[in-house]
């Protein structure tokens, strides 16, 4: 969990970060400590409003998670609680939207229209901005880009449904097969780092591996980005963005690796008048950029006297 | 090739209809008529705009043609070509975006904010409504579904890439394993009245020969409209529409199948949060969605004095 505070510049004057808590009430607790200690270190009178990036699905009008079974959420209004408990207007919205808005207005990518942001990780996360604003679409939740479907009858996703894109590209997807190289013996140094056990097996090792040369290792992970390259290709011939990021944890351990896989898909996968002069780029604010994001949603609404 | 007049209510009070020409010139020559008569036809002392929907890829803020072979046209200046002729503003956008605003605009799924629309054919178009709009994108060529790979390494597509929707599910893709059912005697009615060449095999003939008890050539149409179905479920988890719209000649030929086949791959395959109250429905103007949805955008741009 990370707070920061900004001024009317959007340069980050305070900030606070503390392992999130998950037991049953705690995290809000935990929520109002991390937001009052940045407040706290920024030695500011007054705060004006509060953005927030979170796991979702949630409802981006009301504040309300609908549903987050590891923050134990279901149907909190969010936005309500900490309006109450700050008495500031505050907006929420899905933490890979305000990653990709935080890209697009202070990343690579400003200036651009139509935008789609990917981004790999335990789960494939997605977001969309279309004539340069945020789309929710009619459930409030567009962007879910890792359940698309990429394999039909392909492999079982977290979600209950098989051949998603996070069932071939996200970490799990990855792990089972670097761990079952690492039980052959076709993985050493994946076996020195993280035994067979697939729950410690996270982007830092694999980039580790990568490096020392850990060949088959490579493979695996270039073919899961590779899908997700299919899938961004798929995007740009159906919603013919400008400019796609690619960010999170596993693409700034991995950048060269994603961004080759994901051009590489996209150069056969993509009708060549759509693709024509897509930018393809990492995502340059790394933790900040949700951060950034929500900042500049909550000035926006301000400014816009929406709230 | 079909031209309609309309009356400030939206009425039809003229139109012409004729088969279009393909020689180099000649469909220029052929859409003057069209157009001429159709305003003969109509009694009208002026007409204030023209609204056109055309094949693509075009560029909908020039109103040029980019390439379409079928017309012998290489960018050509569409719009201002007719403007100089009728001496009116003149708006072109793709012939599918424009029959899925028709139908937006007019039919089923009237106020709905976000929108997309699938029509199945000889190829398969697509468009979308995102916040009350139609979506171009970068390229201005948004909405190109047929294109998206729905199965990796799968069989060629017409546009030289392997495993598009299009490649699977559109009119070529059905029609070769319809005439190897019909060369080996199990589809009786398709041998009847399509022989074994695959050109002869369109819509008509297979909605006939499903009514009389061909079912493997009822199986191969299902599997194609359940690929086009996981390409509406990928559509509903990246942008979150309030409806789809399925139209063209195959959806009105055989609309029952379509519609179940499109609503059986949306349950499995789109996340429950999004498709949730999300409607699908069968176009309902028919041939005349282009010419309604052309001529509300040539009416909009009048009316905001953007032409």
């Amino acid at each position: 969990m990370m707070a920061a505070v900004f001024d009317s510049a959007f340069k980050i004057v305070g900030r606070c970060r503390k392992k999130t808590q998950t037991e049953a009430g705690a995290t809000e607790q935990r929520l109002y400590t991390v937001i009052s200690e940045a407040i706290a270190d920024a030695k500011v009178d007054k705060v004006l409003g509060i953005g927030l990036g979170s796991p979702g699905p949630l409802d981006p009008n009301t504040g309300v998670i609908i549903d987050t079974p590891n923050l134990k959420w279901k149907n909190f209004p969010l936005a309500a609680t900490l309006q109450k408990k700050f008495k500031v207007p505050v907006v929420v919205d899905n933490d890979v939207n305000v990653g990709t808005y935080g890209e697009w207005r202070f990343g690579a990518i400003k200036n651009c229209q139509n935008v789609i942001g990917f981004f790999p990780g335990t789960g494939i996360g997605g977001g969309l901005i279309i004539n340069g604003k945020l789309l929710h679409g009619f459930s409030g939740a567009a962007g879910e880009f890792g359940h698309m479907t990429v394999q039909l009858d392909g492999p079982f996703c977290g979600c209950g449904k098989r051949g998603c894109l996070e069932a071939v590209a996200s970490r799990i997807a990855i792990a089972e097969q670097v761990i079952a190289l690492a039980a052959r013996g076709d993985a050493p140094n994946i076996l020195r780092d993280c035994g067979t056990d697939l729950a410690k097996v996270r982007s830092g090792a694999l980039a580790k591996a990568i490096r020392a040369g850990d060949t088959m290792v490579e493979d695996v992970v270039r073919k899961a980005a590779y899908y997700m390259g299919v899938a961004v290709a798929n995007m740009i011939n159906a919603v013919s963005p400008e400019a796609v990021v690619l960010g999170g944890g596993w693409v700034e351990a991995m950048p060269e690796l994603y961004l080759e896989e994901g051009q590489r898909a996209v150069k056969y996968h993509a009708m060549p008048f759509l693709r024509k002069g897509v930018k393809i780029v990492p995502a340059k604010l790394g933790d900040n950029a949700v951060a950034m994001g929500a900042a500049h949603l909550i000035a926006e609404r301000l400014a816009e006297g929406l709230i």
